[in-house]
């Protein structure tokens, strides 16, 4: 399909989809809760009744990743079988029972002219959503705009191309008929390169766009964007052990950061430790990370403890996203503050300290989505912050910063009442 | 100067700039409330103590302009004297006298495993703030910035390059010897075009710009910013009259909308009267503007009540900024809602009605920042909300929206604290 399709016919198109969009949330903005809900619950039991269909057309996804050698990760992310489709509707169905934040107030405050000013929950408008190879996502994304009231128009990757527009396909026909007005949730039909430029300069329609994927459509979505972006880029996260920690806490902590899912962006990636507790606490942490598989690269002080390959400048700003750990001792709790904030991604930093003072310090003086106080930074998630869904992890620091959920997916309007105040 | 300056030495000048600004975030960010007070009453006396060199410089400025034949108006702007000074000192101390964000507990937690999660307003680092003419705004924006804990990179224009240099001078050297980090107020000192993009571009420094002046300026900005960046693009605003409105009262706040300053964003620029009520009102209205010179630009519908120049399709997208309003007679509110919905600005709109549900619903439907009930839309101002100071407003949905001041230069941290909690 997309092969005959020339380039001002992929931007005529994606126009035309913004149009439908914006007018799409005009009608979004003023549905009910309940009206979003209902049409959540429809859409959750319109999937169910096309898993035939979307586990054919994830099939076609299937055979073409196998034909071009995806590894069997991509392929296994790729996969969608019934208890995949069952979950995906559960998750839509749990993302109806969350509360809907628009229309929330705020704040509100009279002035002394007699004008009352009330702050009001909106939704954003329309949001662009770009991400690489899960199809879950074309649900999971839309599901979460919906309810916060906003149009989404969803570009996915080609190698997910059939699966995600059965996907798509399923949702809008089954909300449409429960009310969901036309053109609230699109799915561009085609994967050219170009449709992400059309997208992300198409600021007329599109009031935020997220890319959701790796380094290079991140940088390819915030170098064109001309609307605001809300993305991730590294989890490069820190932990820092101070004099005073407890041991046995700051090692549980420690291995549970780093090997409880090594391939995730809150997972440890630089253990920093205190000079003074080194000489204790190093052979008692990489014992328990050997046990684990995990390889150590040290600093130079480090390898004086224990056994490690030694740490080169690359490793203080690499995301291993693997098990591997980086180690360095320092001379101070001031260090630990330096080197964090010149090789941090701004995702999660934890200190291990008794002292809650000392704690208190580390988080002010940290420039950093979440800071964690003997907790692991695994905890660096919607989901354990209580928030119900999750859109993803923002390393920005406008809007959304770190777990991103359904508040995060609205905007504010200003709503102000007088009797015929005038300025003259 | 500037003639000099290879694209190179530009780039890596405001490089270094950045670099230096970085730095003194990390500072800015742990001062008290109490220190930055300190800080901007030195700035202030500073800044009194300086007025005879800044006048000095803003006479270069003056002159330059004259030559390049600047507008009168133009002129009177770019022009400083003592009481024009004194005012600028006096803004600094009531910048000293506002409450202070940073620090402010935004909402908190407990989590059934015992996690306690705060959310937590800190600044957002580094603020990068281009504009044009206006000297002032040298101080303002850094005040502004500096009070909620960021540092500022400052690109004004070239007309009043002088002027702003003295300015800049005096309240770095008043507040460093107060406590001022090294590099927390920065003047970028040449005004090469290139600065803008070398700064649009310096996302590893930059965690937003903000952009102050005409559409070219904002437009350049736009299209090239690697970062976030708040803006304001026009005031297309427009009253709409429901036919029960107090006639009174609406040919008052259409005349004050219109007329009280009409080259400000939040001035009318088109009036929306509802068919019912067109006769009655039409008539009354345009004869008060006549009275204040206003040219009315209308519809046919308009023009069969009242004498009218015939308004084209481009009178719906203007902002005249100028006595001259378009006039449109609207079938019901639904008509009245699509036109503003299709040509405002999302800047601010207003009905006059004394039905408040038809109130709620004309504000629930509109997608604008401000939206008045019975009330001019002059009030959309930082200063008119009870914000203290100002530092624009902003057009944008994210982050900020409308009138814009301290709390919307800051961002949030999560800071979670535990007792040894894992993932394992």
């Amino acid at each position: 399909m997309s092969e005959s399709l020339t380039p001002e016919q992929i931007t005529s198109a994606i126009h035309e989809m913004g149009r439908l969009a914006k007018r799409a949330s005009y009608a979004l903005a003023t549905l009910s809760a309940d009206q979003k809900n209902a049409i959540l619950r429809a859409m959750a039991e319109g999937l169910r009744d096309a898993t035939d269909s979307i586990v054919a057309a994830n099939v076609l996804d299937i055979s073409a990743g196998e034909e071009n050698e995806l590894s069997a990760a991509m392929l296994d992310r790729l996969r969608l079988d019934a208890s995949r489709i069952e979950a995906i509707a559960s998750g839509i169905e749990q993302v109806a029972s969350l509360a809907d934040p628009v229309g929330d107030l705020i704040s509100e405050w009279d002035r002394p002219n007699g004008i009352h000013i009330q702050q009001v929950r909106v939704p954003i408008g329309v949001i662009g959503i770009i991400f690489e190879s899960r199809p879950n996502v074309t649900s999971d994304a839309a599901v979460l705009c919906l309810k916060s009231g906003n149009a989404t128009i969803l570009r996915g990757g080609k190698e997910a191309i059939h699966s995600n527009r059965a996907i798509a396909h399923a949702l809008q026909s089954a909300g449409e008929t429960a009310g969901l007005p036309e053109g609230a949730i699109q799915l561009i039909p085609f994967t050219d390169r170009e449709s992400v430029s059309v997208l992300a300069q198409m600021d007329q329609f599109l009031d935020l766009i997220i890319p959701r994927g790796g380094k290079g459509l991140v940088e390819a979505v915030v170098s064109q964007a001309r609307m605001p972006v809300i993305k991730h880029y590294d989890g490069i996260c820190h932990t820092y052990i101070h004099p005073d920690a407890d041991r046995n806490m700051a090692r549980k902590i420690v291995v549970d950061a780093k090997t409880q899912k090594p391939s995730v962006c809150n997972a440890l990636e630089t253990l920093l430790v205190h000079q003074d507790i080194a000489a204790q606490f190093l052979p008692e942490v990489a014992e328990s990370l050997r046990t684990k598989s995990v390889e150590i690269r040290g600093c130079e002080r480090t390898r004086s403890h224990i056994d490690a390959i030694p740490a080169t400048d690359a490793d203080w700003d690499t995301e291993y996203l693997d098990t591997i750990l980086a180690i360095r001792v320092v001379d101070s709790i001031e260090d630990a503050i330096s080197h964090i904030n010149a090789h941090s991604s701004q995702h999660s930093e934890c200190i291990i300290t008794e002292d809650s003072s000392v704690a208190s310090r580390f988080m002010r003086e940290l420039d950093s989505a979440c800071v964690f106080h003997n907790v692991s930074t695994r905890f660096a998630d919607g989901e354990e912050f209580g928030f119900g869904a999750e859109i993803g992890i923002s390393t920005d620091k406008l809007h959304a910063r770190g777990p991103m959920a359904l508040k995060e997916l609205t905007s504010y309007q200003y709503r102000i009442t007088g009797d015929g105040q005038t300025k003259s």
